[in-house]
């Protein structure tokens, strides 16, 4: 139909109306009356449509250029294609329609015009980052709608409802080849009743009918879930513009069957099917999700088709069926390292019955598909410099690397940074302790609790808090570097100042008061030893990493998690967690795996980068590294001489130690 | 290794000893040493194996040939290659071999040899046919079992056991690409550390692991199920051999819902979730006869890992958990007309639960892939001439067609050759009167019953037949044709003979009496039009695909099912059921639509095979062809003068009348 001045072979007549789309630039002669939709089709200008032309679903909008356009010789205006006619002006009021906008697969050009493709008209386009994520999302739906009206069958040819809906789609749309869900068999020819031959199909990956509604139906949803140890995140996206409608997180109903996940392992090796169980109610807690996160948006669960899974790799064994006790004991093998493409019911996951579910690829045995989000997430191939990438957890895992080269590791922190084994420990929650202050002079402390605004030497903290109720991770490392700065731990960690109203002794141990309320919270010796172990292993993870990259410095470090987002990275320099680098260069993640499972959810093609990225990336086992458990000695005392302002200091000494070597 | 003759570019050594396998003939040279079963590979020579030259599965047996080979200038012996070591010996003494069979996995080339594969050791083979069948069964198993040992994981390395299994099936057996099936990820380190690293895996269509069991394990089955709408049979095979190694049968428990199809569908359209309870029910026992099958083989259920399905369009689609209120009304438009190909668990089958289901495709709304499965079995193509086969059951299917040309109609016969709607009409079974004779002057009977080899006049006949209980299908065609011979009925099939002993008159109607016991069994003039309709609605069927293919006449007819099995020909002919044709070439095809079954589970290609044929089958529908009609009232008489010895004087009535048209 269309003459395009790009198509091979084709003779275009000069009279004809050029269209000009913009800002692809692609343009073509078209005989007059050609819809502007068409013509972009077939110059593969991208704009999205689901209803295929009849006014329904307005999302080939554009916008008609005003003015001259002495670089294509043309006066474009409105006037140059054809003004609305009923179905536009009904979509109009039923949907409503920016003044300048236009429905692309109504409009029909006149004569010669120039015509603007916005953003939110492409399939293809970018969701501007939220704070603390490091770029933009591109948006590449893994499904999309496409509505087709189904000839009805007659006596005379003997085909199925199926092939017709198959002719359909090769005529209306280019599919080729579709292959379907047995549940799209069973559900299709009611479908096709109840919509008077008009339906809506979901296809997946282009090669796939995976649902299929009456009528027409233009949004479609997917769930990024971050299944962590102690809590269950889902958020619900639109696929078309990647907005994300709603999110909701519970605690991990595992936790019942151990605190840590070698607890819940142990369970499992203990009882037999056991794993049933904690496979049970992991998959109970993400359907339960769903229904509150569709129920908060108010869209019917049927219409959610596809939701992703970043987890560690125990949780993305449990969450796929999959016993984790091998990776209970060395040498942690996991069951696959690749991504797991299924159908959601698989798993027992309740979305739409042909909905499917992509769990990201695990990189190593300790290395899960939280930390292949993570790298999805940031990326730091794409940066320039060496980027170092935290996500403490349980275990703290590691990336290390640049454009040429990517390295990870996961280092046996312990959950002291979490707040567990950690005598007045908790979880960040209120009530909790989370930054500390110690007079140099009078050891005397003031600190601030999750939920007030005000320090606990503000007048009024005593009315505004409830009670104190513990202390977190990002509090437990505030109170040890802020004890080593007052002088009241030596360089190796023992709590050395003399004996106070602050510093007490209870046979042959010292504890630091810090609260003196009920329940007290004493940091006593064993708690510093736990921040010191967690901390060399940390270091010693990040250090092992860089001997293996052949760099001793990193030129930036991203914290991704609850610990990245609440910790104050000054202290984290303090204590020595992470290796030197310019403060100004250590930023907050967020919740990088949670943006991993998002991006996975959102674009096609970032699921082959990541499993080709995870492929690449260089596993290094911290527990067959002698130079670990070296690295790990050396990280056990807190930096001598450090201060907040130290970093300067310290990174010349780490440049001239570089050329030692 | 294998410096093969025929291999291309490859330099031979013509001091290395030659291999020539019979019956192929292919040929090569080989370093002294190669075992004969990597020799035969490299050359493309089709030996099965399962362990993988492990000496465990027997199946890659050969014979070595003895004596002078002039056209190979071999001397062939049995020294001509390494005596039986150790591991044949255990073999031997375990699993037996014949004296002359070697394992050709543990026979290493000494010198020049002429090797025979028996077709027991090839993976492609015939199956000789059974009885009625058309032609042997070609075996290219659609799953094949591969023993692996897996390499134990390490702290070294973090690929997940999927990836090193994958990698030691490419290794061990060539096999690429491999996708897996959700249950296979989850049993898989179960079956690792269970076999202590060597497993036995499943792999579907040469590209999908669909199972994996600890250790070794080399016989895997498939289950051919014929789902009617009165019985479901299922047969038990062995993949690699075809044989039928269980089969069982039993009532349709659907028929609680209703006796024919309509009568099913009826109850769907008046009772909502009524299609659930009818999928359940033919489900349930499916699942039963699996039960029943695999206990009477002595097998593990989980050692089934395919199913193949053929059944009339209505119970295809509930058996595919369709419903199939469309099929009820016209057009009678299928859901889809293609093959299904989807894991039995979706259609609740409780086989292996990574095993597949393959349902063959529906030819048209009233043909169903009952009929493919009758097309598959007697392929009418192969055959010189035309060919009609004839698959009755409350519809008669009817396949007409040579190498050219295939065409393909249902006729509404009604239930009546099934014994139903006729007053004393029963299913074939013990007690049913299924063979009738008339005296033409007494207008006395004789009859036999089934279960009884005596005829009704022989004086030990009421010593052994319990009770006369009913009329089956082929007594019930008898019966009319004998009362037509003997003058009873006219050639308008009405009761003409004058009351008497045998003829009585009830009201206006006239009753044939065939049996004076209890029950009595009594030929009503409603039995006769019963019979009449569904025989004029069978022969107008005939003529109406004859006439579409252009051809008076058809030089072979079969008749598939019970049916076919046991009526008397002769009298089928003296009805009119079916088109004149030599007595010679009519015969039964047996249950054709299970053998077609068998075929598609037994043999990858035949489903490709019956898609193509299925798709190329031109399909007239007879409710819409006026002609039916005209054909239809045309055969309603009994056909003049017909008797037994008539047809060779029809049919050359049937050439004079081609040459008038």
């Amino acid at each position: 139909m269309a003459a395009g001045e790009t198509g091979a072979g084709v003779v275009a007549s000069h009279k004809e109306p050029m269209i000009v789309f913009m800002p692809s630039g692609k343009r073509g002669r078209f005989p007059r009356g050609t819809a502007v939709l068409d013509a972009a089709r077939s110059l593969g200008v991208d704009i999205d449509s689901v209803c295929g032309g009849r006014a329904l679903c307005g999302r080939c909008q554009v916008e008609v250029a005003d003015g001259n356009f002495a670089k294509h010789g043309i006066s474009s205006s409105a006037a140059n294609i054809t003004p609305a006619g009923e179905a536009e002006h009904r979509f109009r009021e039923r949907r409503g329609l920016d003044q300048v906008r236009r429905l692309s697969c109504q409009a029909r050009v006149e004569t010669d015009v120039v015509v603007d493709v916005p953003a939110s008209s492409q399939v293809h386009r970018q969701v501007v980052r939220k704070p603390n994520e490091d770029h933009d999302i591109t948006i590449n739906p893994v499904v999309h709608p496409y509505f087709v009206e189904v000839p009805a069958p007659t006596l005379d040819e003997a085909h199925g409802d199926l092939e017709r809906l198959g002719n359909a789609l090769r005529t209306e749309w280019g599919l080729e080849g579709l292959r379907c869900e047995p549940t799209v068999v069973r559900d299709l020819q009611g479908a096709l009743a109840a919509g008077k031959r008009q339906v809506t199909v979901a296809v997946r990956n282009g090669d796939r009918i995976i649902a299929v509604w009456p009528g027409f139906r233009d949004t479609l949803y997917g769930v990024a879930f971050d299944v962590g140890s102690t809590t269950v995140a889902a958020h619900l996206c639109e696929l078309a513009s990647g907005k994300v409608v709603a999110s909701a997180g519970r605690m991990n109903p595992q936790i019942r069957f151990g605190e840590d996940l070698m607890s819940r392992v142990s369970y499992i090796m203990l009882n037999p099917g056991g794993e049933d169980r904690l496979i049970d109610v992991v998959r109970h807690a993400m359907n339960e999700l769903i229904g509150e996160i569709a129920g908060e948006a108010g869209i019917d669960v049927a219409a959610i088709v596809e939701i992703t899974i970043v987890g560690n790799p125990i949780m993305q064994h449990l969450v796929l069926g999959i016993s984790p006790v091998e990776l209970g004991t060395a040498p942690f093998a996991l069951a696959t390292d690749s991504s797991v493409d299924l159908r959601a019911a698989d798993i027992g996951i309740a979305i739409n019955p042909g909905g499917y579910a992509y769990a990201l690829p695990c990189i190593a045995g300790h290395v899960g598909a939280d930390a292949a989000g993570v790298l999805l997430a940031e990326a730091p191939q794409r940066h320039e410099g060496v980027s170092l990438v935290v996500d403490v957890g349980t275990n703290a895992e590691l990336l290390l690397g640049n454009a040429e080269r990517l390295l990870a590791a996961s280092s046996p922190t312990g959950p002291a940074f979490e707040g567990a084994q950690i005598s007045g420990g908790q979880r960040a929650a209120p009530g909790a302790i989370e930054r500390v202050r110690i007079d140099k002079d009078t050891h005397e402390p003031r600190f601030k609790v999750i939920g007030c605004d005000l320090w606990s030497d503000d007048p009024a903290f005593a009315d505004d808090v409830q009670q104190v109720t513990g202390i977190c991770g990002s509090g437990i490392i505030e109170v040890v570097a802020e004890m080593f700065l007052a002088g009241i731990l030596g360089a190796d960690g023992k709590i050395v100042a003399p004996v106070s109203a602050r510093v007490i002794e209870d046979g042959r141990t010292r504890s630091y008061v810090l609260h003196d309320g009920n329940p007290a919270i004493h940091i006593t010796q064993n708690d510093v030893r736990a921040i010191q172990l967690a901390k060399a292993a940390l270091h010693a993870g990040a250090k092992l990493l860089m001997e293996h990259f052949g760099t001793d410095r990193v030129d930036r470090i991203r914290l991704a998690g609850a610990f990245g987002a609440h910790i104050d990275v000054t202290y984290a320099m303090v204590l020595g967690l992470i290796p030197e680098c310019d403060l100004e260069h250590v930023s907050s993640a967020g919740n990088a795996a949670g943006t991993g499972a998002r991006i996975a959810l959102l674009d096609r093609a970032s699921r082959i980068e990541i499993e080709q990225q995870v492929r690449a990336v260089v596993k290094i086992e911290t527990a067959v590294e002698p130079r670990f458990q070296e690295y790990f000695v050396a990280a056990m005392a807190i930096p001598g001489g450090a201060h907040p302002a130290a970093g300067e200091t310290r990174q010349r000494r780490g440049r001239r130690s570089k050329r030692r070597d």
